[in-house]
């Protein structure tokens, strides 16, 4: 969105001193920078910056479902005990861990930390034919696990959002070709938004031989995988009996191993939760037959951490264009006269929002030059257009990519072309 | 959003019979028309015509609220009982119940039904001298409350959609204007998604003789005002003093009574909150003083259902053109041939969606021209466009406006200008 965020007000300047607890890179960035701020393990607060990236990533992700034909809707959080005990999901949650409570007249409620328990019994009502099917249904929503382990920033949290797709089809043949459909935009969303990512086969649970996982290799990673560098075949850890040094199985260089974070999963879950609910249709000839089900998971929050991960320097964060809070970064720097400087750097800042640009600009009186290029550098927005007296009294400006060291002068009217389309 | 959805796939046609608890006009329509699925009382899922309609109202908010200058975040919804400790509202929720729970560690943890015990601690980091002041923040985010009665559609939910504002001042004279201007937005608000709305007098707390709720009047409501309809006066009857044929304190007119739902309210809660986390500013004088501070709470869920309860007839919903999940609804009736009707619905919705137009499309085949006019009057969209044999033979559609009772055939070239821009 075109606009101007100003750094005098709150939240849009960093904090002077890295957080203590900071385990992760993505976590210490982040806060410090100002995107986001921790209310308790797990749980975090996106600041004005944190929620334009995440904002800028749903998009992504909504412009690849709806590529998909999937239709949006968005779910409850809070659900009854009775479905999860239809699944037998409410006494075993697996891996992941049911936050729990009690309530008035003692009924018991969960949190929820997927959705299978709630979107089966509800395409039930709507689903009665083989002219109904295939369809997709997916939310963007918050979800909530009682982690024992949530000391990674983004990466695992306590309340973290989630896209959660879920399709529905006739026949297996027609569930398979989805998923594959799934997987390419799954892969479009990550290359979109800067992720290099490893398609990885892990346990695909009692009705189909793997899922897959979207991995992208970073030493902080909580996943361990087994991986060719040549072809790009990957396992998860948990389920491979390869080891490092083996052949590939697809192209049979050499295996590596590596940590990696898993930013999206993809499942064949058949008749798993349709059996559970009855949920059936009347094919052509007239018979009954169980819907199938794919599910398919991407976290918008833990892919923000994971892009803070992989793309950072020792200055600070290095945001890809599709993803940056702002498109570009304006710095005033005063001299002895700051009206020049004020006046020209607000003409430069309305241009950029009026060619469409997000502008995030510094307008702070009382900080150095240096603490504002020090700054910059840590928010990490692609472009820093700076103006100080000479800029103003010239009309150019001092212009520098994040990656670049060396601030070029040009002319104000060739900004617009330098710094590209928004 | 210009785009087309299609009623032959899932949940964009209503169910066929309406739902059978439903106590209140909007539960009912909003169920049997397909907006939102009853998980469990109080709770509701929103289909992706219902998500339409609420993202409608979300960006009306979101232009007001940015218009004021204040800053978007989003904060958690599980929360650490520490700082609801810390102002005395963990033990004493007061009209609102807050949903608790053990986890992990035997660590209490309570639902956000509010956040100013989140959001005064968080900006406490950021403020610190009169050069940081004033400013506002604001969330549209999922809220839950252990409500003894949520029996009345969106209008009492157990968990819904708020957004909440809140502002941090110097001074009263301050904290007063901003008030003031959040009270003239809220007024933009409602009257953009078409709700006449009385500004009620309401008890102001300990810090404010009154604090201010914008009403709706409707025999649903579940709150009772004393109110003049000559000026527009109106007090809650539960800090009223006032009766019934009372002369109105501003014009002296009859007094009236009428129940109402409440769709906002503002409150200056000065350092209600800000004392109880020692939130304090240096001022110009050098003298460190306590930050004051307002909230302003606005419920999109509930809006909606208020809508509902405002615009309908015996025929279902009719939806302002300003949140209207789809701006036009195109009706193929099919007649001896299929093909040539087909042929020219497509060319009219893609003309419309080229347009800007999001339109819903009633491609249904096995469905009769009086089941699809039905359907249309209870969705609810402002045009209704059908395309029949004798149209598409003459490249002419039939028009008619929701509130109209005739329908008009109308040359395809005029129809643009007839619907009007999206």
């Amino acid at each position: 969105m075109s606009d101007i965020l100003r750094q005098s007000q709150i939240f849009a300047a960093p904090l002077r001193e890295p957080p203590q607890d900071a385990e992760t890179v993505n976590h210490r960035l982040l806060v410090q920078a100002g995107f986001i701020d921790q209310l308790m393990a797990g749980v975090f607060s996106y600041l004005p910056l944190g929620l334009k990236v995440l904002t800028n990533i749903n998009r992504i992700i909504r412009e690849e479902m709806n590529a998909l034909g999937a239709l949006e809707l968005l779910l409850p959080a809070l659900h009854p005990k009775e479905p999860w005990a239809t699944t037998g999901r409410w006494d075993d949650p697996g891996p992941a861990v049911m936050f729990r409570l009690k309530a008035r007249g003692e009924k018991e409620y969960g949190l929820g930390w997927t959705h299978e328990e709630i979107v089966t019994p509800l395409i039930k009502k709507w689903t009665h034919s083989y002219r109904d099917l295939p369809f997709a249904v997916y939310q963007i929503q918050v979800k909530f696990r009682d982690e024992p382990r949530a000391r990674s920033g983004l990466i695992r949290g306590r309340e973290f959002l989630m896209k959660d797709l879920y399709s529905f089809h006739t026949n297996e043949a027609d569930l398979l070709q989805y998923y594959q459909r799934v997987q390419e935009a799954y892969l479009r969303i990550f290359h979109r938004v800067g992720l290099a990512v490893l398609v990885a086969e892990a346990s695909g649970g009692a009705f189909s031989k793997y899922s897959h996982e979207f991995q992208v290799l970073t030493e902080s990673g909580e996943d361990h995988l087994r991986y060719c560098d040549h072809c790009g075949y990957a396992q998860n850890a948990e389920i491979s009996s390869l080891n490092v040094g083996d052949p590939c199985p697809k192209c049979t260089s050499r295996l590596k191993e590596g940590r990696a974070i898993e930013v999206g999963n993809i499942f064949q879950l058949k008749a798993r939760f349709t059996s559970a609910f009855d949920v059936t249709f009347v094919d052509a000839d007239g018979s009954k037959k169980p819907v199938l089900m794919g599910c398919y998971g991407l976290g918008p929050s833990r892919v923000m951490g994971a892009i803070v991960e992989c793309h950072n320097d020792q200055r600070g964060i290095v945001w890809p264009s599709s993803v940056a809070p702002c498109t570009v970064h304006v710095l005033e720097i005063f001299g002895r006269s700051a009206s020049a400087v004020r006046t020209f750097s607000r003409e430069v800042t309305e241009r950029l929002r009026d060619a469409g640009h997000s502008v995030l600009f510094d307008d702070r009186e009382h900080r150095s030059p240096g603490e504002k290029f020090a700054d910059a550098d840590l928010i990490g927005i692609p472009w820093r257009i700076v103006i100080s007296e000479k800029h103003a009294a010239s009309r150019t400006v001092g212009v520098k990519g994040r990656r670049e060291t060396e601030e070029r002068g040009i002319p104000l009217e060739a900004l617009l072309s330098t710094v590209g389309a928004p």
